[in-house]
């Protein structure tokens, strides 16, 4: 194990996938930038690395149950840091498994007698040493994303816009960020659940707008209360608009992505090509860049997911 | 459709995949170069293409019912030549779809009443001016193939071994003989089902081998009669070995891929990981590079592949 090391511990290349047969079918001329090889699965290890690497505490703790807690966990494996992860004790034991093979310990905890949130602001407490990390509300966490829109900016391909799934908001603001950095003048575009639109009442009222609970979307990464200040603060100016996905239009999209790219997506991750489903006359005559962010999903959710195709 | 014409129509470069979950879980250092983004899903495109452009002949047929009538119906359609390909009638729907969807003409036929081998014959007879392509006895198509194992020995990395699938032996012939003009050297095992075992079978016994009938492997794309007599006279020579790997390490690798690599491969693109789970031993202290050569499955297989899984 060693000379593929440093593939393995760095941040790897976003993946450029051209699919034409796709771009046929819906009419669009795009192509993707899937970070489901990232390390970890997902664009969240950029966040993570940049995040541990930037900070001298010796301890991180986070509440993530998806992909920021898997990241996390291997950035901190890999710069030497302690690092917990407070889960459901009701979560995907597969998820589970993941964050302890990436070296970090799990706690888990009933959810009904006591918040995520709390129970990591109760750890903080008694390791003072410890930082406390938000998957996405964070200059640290925004800072390690925008490498993703450096990279695309120096792709050199004539896009036109570029699709984003949002959540929390921290990839979307690490993009814009990456791109204006670089210079590349391009529209961003959101990509968010319709039921879980709270970034988009956010734009349309000019303040963050938080959903009453959490939303129980099939994109679990994109079940956030609401965006992240720091987030907000840049996607206000910087997002020219955000598209809702109805939940069919994600399904369709993960479906369509297996048959037509051969590309394994989360529902998260394809809330981007949902979006060009959605609303594909907003992209005529444009070259989309359409961000997969990640491809961690449930073996069982995505076997009935492609499975259940009418061919 | 303008923009991204040029990286849609040409071989596009193959997928390196860095997998150290996987090589964690085998004990083996490796990663992944995967054919599955290639233009039509699979390494095919690449002999396609170079068949095309190399012959006169204003048509062009196959038997495929595969990959290789997907990637021969594109290149066709790309430098304007007609093309047939013969096809089962009780081939899957999705599959007959692609072909035609890539431009090509679908001859169905019962195959009880006439094979499709002497179907292409006769339809060889009727138009004399058309090229009939087989999909790996060729050396147009090993010459087209070649250009993977060109690129892997120009990717700079220091792997020891490549593994790579075998059907008719057409993907292992050019990685031989693209490596063999590069100066690269390094050894080449092939993986083959254990069921479909006549390359195994032929290197032992120092000529071709023909399975008596069709053999039922899981791995469609290795359901050939015997390596073709062009792939023979450069496999003979080139081949480190062959591992024959049962059908239950085909299907658990592709669910490892899916689970742990996010790589949606097909039956026959992931015998190679299957040859690692088969001998692991052969590689200890290695770095080899491990070739998934095609990403097109039936949906319903693979979503009972994925989901079965006991988590």
């Amino acid at each position: 194990m060693n000379s593929s090391t440093d593939s393995n511990v760095l941040v790897r290349p976003t993946t450029v996938i051209a699919v034409p047969r796709l771009a046929r079918r819906l009419g669009i001329d795009f192509f993707i930038a899937s970070e489901t090889f990232q390390t970890t699965g997902s664009f969240k290890f950029r966040a993570a690395l940049n995040l541990v690497t930037c900070i001298d505490h010796p301890e991180v703790i986070t509440a993530s149950s998806g992909n920021f807690g898997q990241a996390l966990a291997y950035a901190c494996k890999i710069v030497g840091k302690a690092c917990t992860v407070v889960m459901p004790a009701t979560s995907v034991k597969m998820k589970v498994q993941a964050v302890r093979e990436y070296g970090a310990e799990v706690e888990l905890i009933d959810v009904r007698l006591q918040s995520r949130e709390e129970r990591v602001r109760e750890i903080a407490r008694e390791r003072p040493s410890a930082y406390v990390a938000s998957a996405y509300d964070d200059p640290l966490v925004i800072e390690g994303n925008s490498t993703l829109g450096i990279e695309l900016a120096n792709l050199d391909s004539p896009f036109s816009q570029v699709v984003v799934p949002i959540g929390g908001g921290g990839l979307a603001a690490g993009i814009i960020q990456g791109l204006s950095k670089s210079g590349t003048r391009v529209g961003i575009v959101g990509a968010e659940p319709l039921i879980a639109n709270d970034a988009s009442q956010s734009l349309r009222l000019g303040r963050i707008v938080r959903n009453p609970k959490e939303p129980e979307t099939i994109a679990d990464g994109a079940r956030t209360i609401s965006l992240g200040q720091h987030n907000w603060d840049i996607l206000r100016h910087g997002l020219a608009g955000i598209i809702e996905v109805p939940e069919e239009k994600i399904i369709e999209a993960v479906r369509l992505l297996f048959e037509l790219a051969n590309l394994k997506a989360e529902p998260t991750g394809a809330l981007s090509l949902a979006a060009l489903l959605t609303k594909p006359e907003m992209f005529r005559g444009e070259y989309v860049c359409c961000v997969v962010s990640g491809g961690n999903v449930d073996p069982d959710l995505y076997a009935k997911i492609v499975g259940s195709n009418p061919h």
